[in-house]
């Protein structure tokens, strides 16, 4: 204010402004320091159990890293924070791009952080290496969630694998939890094999749905429906509320048809309008009854046990199909025996015995 | 003759008949041989090639074998029959049990043998070597097609892995094809993965049901419905015959909820009896239109060259996971390192990490 009058020049910098009194200089350079610094596995478990966010995001980021360095310490913290998480429902959300799951999740999300929940918002989406997080990666389609604070939204991890981003996901997950959010939310696309992941490491899956199942479905990944522990018709507004009506019918119907699921829970169809926030709560509602009939027989403490063991399979599987394909002998010789086997020249098996042969007698 | 009057010890051997004379006994020594002796690789692809039965159940034993050093032997069968293969029509049947597998597959066959077909009947069931061939095992059940020359009926590979007993089936396609047998049926039972592998081997995936979808459909796998190009509903006859077209309309319905498919073929639905035979010929009708329409569009032959390389890729992957299983220092951990992930003692990930680390530094 003082150099209201003088002339500067176009390099001149304001005089920055001291902080309040009232802030202890010790806890703004604590802050600083935490902001600046790599901050420690003990500083950020610490952090983290405190639910503090900053802690919980740099967490998240070193799991995320594809810096070997990290790797170490990223698993230090999250098998400190294991016996902190496990108490949240997740909750896997799906649907084709345009059913509105931004508009769903943030109205669903808002209704839960009222019921004093505290919500984390995570995402499953391989493509986002590609497209920069084409699905949570724009915040300001949840423009009311991202600014409440018991609210947590993180975009997908990149990568370069789907398995790559669902285990950084997963892990994620564990962070949240023991940050304290105790309802996860994991958006997904109905696209690949994307589906299959986020559905092995929720408790309740959700498929969103808008009404006339006609063409706008076709994207939709086959075997999607009889993984849905509820179909949730979306956009029942307006003139769609008639057919969003009929919709549920035909899909309860469908469901009818399927077999019975492990968990013995009967997959429901409800309707509902993220703008109108009708039959919200019945979401909500429906996915309570859930959680109470599968911790009743126990299917709900089996299956994670079951999703945990399934995680550390994979990601062995994985691991030793990239050690296979990235050794330069396979890598040489593998495009051309897939053409040979294609047209029939090789079995699939003897051409299968080969590559094998010489990987192993490396 | 001249012996009748002479009284015999119990020991006595009556002379043998001598073989007439139109049978040279060059002949003769040759199919002993063939019966007694190994015959060589060269021997057996000569034997198919002609349509020889005997030749061709040879092969197939060898390729079924677990003796190590009968697997050079059977490739170098295969592979030379595979220019001889291909040439045929894949439809795989499954169902649950009492669904009436066998008794559709005798009047299909039937009808199939009548309009000249060469007709070759395989099962996928990994179970068979617990149950010593639950399905096709029991021959009898198709009495008449046993009996029909252009009919080939072979029970299921045993093995400990459906992967086993998938490769045998996927090979034994080649062979029958390599003796001349243009439509390969080959059944599954509704359980476990074997729907997906032999989903894998086939052009066409047929689904039986009986009418009244209720309790008895339970034990089918989630997803083979979205498999089926077809949706048969077995025994609507008597009875039934009302039930089994409201199920046909029912599922009819079901269908059209799902995603269009790649081979752009709309999956139909029709009702059938194995004991009047009402119904048989179109079933053929559908699959013959299936097969115009996919070879027109090119689905069909880009179709069975990712299936080739599906399972060149299936066989890598399931054998690098065989090696690692089996490495001593894994077979050690595994117990224990899984409990510990089940128990949320360590995160999935880096229990995977741990035991990869024994594994590749071996």
């Amino acid at each position: 204010m003082e150099n209201k009058k003088i002339k500067h020049s176009a390099l001149h910098e304001k005089v920055g402004i001291s902080p309040p009194e009232i802030i202890s200089s010790n806890a703004v350079n604590q802050v600083q320091k935490f902001r600046k610094t790599q901050p420690s596995s003990q500083e950020l478990i610490a952090g983290i159990l405190l639910g503090n966010i900053s802690a919980l995001s740099r967490a998240i980021t070193l799991v995320e890293s594809t810096n070997a360095n990290h790797l170490a310490k990223a698993n230090e913290v999250i098998n400190a924070c294991l016996p902190h998480a496990n108490k949240s429902v997740r909750i896997g959300i799906t649907g084709v791009p345009g059913v509105g799951k931004s508009t769903f999740i943030e109205a669903f999300g808002k209704y839960l952080t009222g019921l004093g929940k505290k919500v984390a918002v995570l995402a499953v989406d391989p493509s986002s290496t590609i497209s920069h997080g084409s699905i949570l990666g724009d915040k300001t389609r949840m423009e009311e969630l991202v600014k409440d604070e018991n609210a947590y939204i993180r975009p997908s991890a990149s990568g370069e694998t789907l398995g790559g981003v669902a285990r950084k996901t997963r892990e994620t997950i564990t962070l949240c939890e023991a940050a304290g959010f105790d309802t996860i939310l994991i958006e997904t696309v109905g696209v690949g094999q994307s589906e299959t992941a986020v559905h092995s490491m929720v408790d309740f899956f959700l498929l969103l749905k808008i009404p006339g199942a006609g063409d706008e479905l076709q994207g939709i990944k086959r075997g999607i429906m009889e993984m849905a522990d509820a179909i949730v018709i979306n956009k029942a507004d307006g003139d769609n509320v008639k057919k969003a009506n009929l919709a549920k019918v035909e899909f309860n119907r469908a469901l009818h048809l399927f077999p019975a699921k492990k968990s013995g829970w009967t997959p429901t169809t409800s309707t509902c309008s993220a703008i109108t926030h009708e039959g919200i709560p019945e979401v909500w509602g429906s996915i309570k009854k859930f959680i109470k009939l599968t911790k009743e027989n126990n299917y709900f403490f089996e299956k994670r046990k079951e999703q945990n063991q399934y995680w550390m399979l994979e990601t062995i599987n994985e691991q030793l199909k990239t050690n296979f394909y990235n050794h330069p002998e396979i890598k040489k010789l593998l495009e051309s025996t897939k053409k040979a086997v294609q047209n029939d020249e090789i079995s699939p098996f003897a051409a299968a015995q080969l590559l094998l042969e010489k990987y192993f007698k490396k």
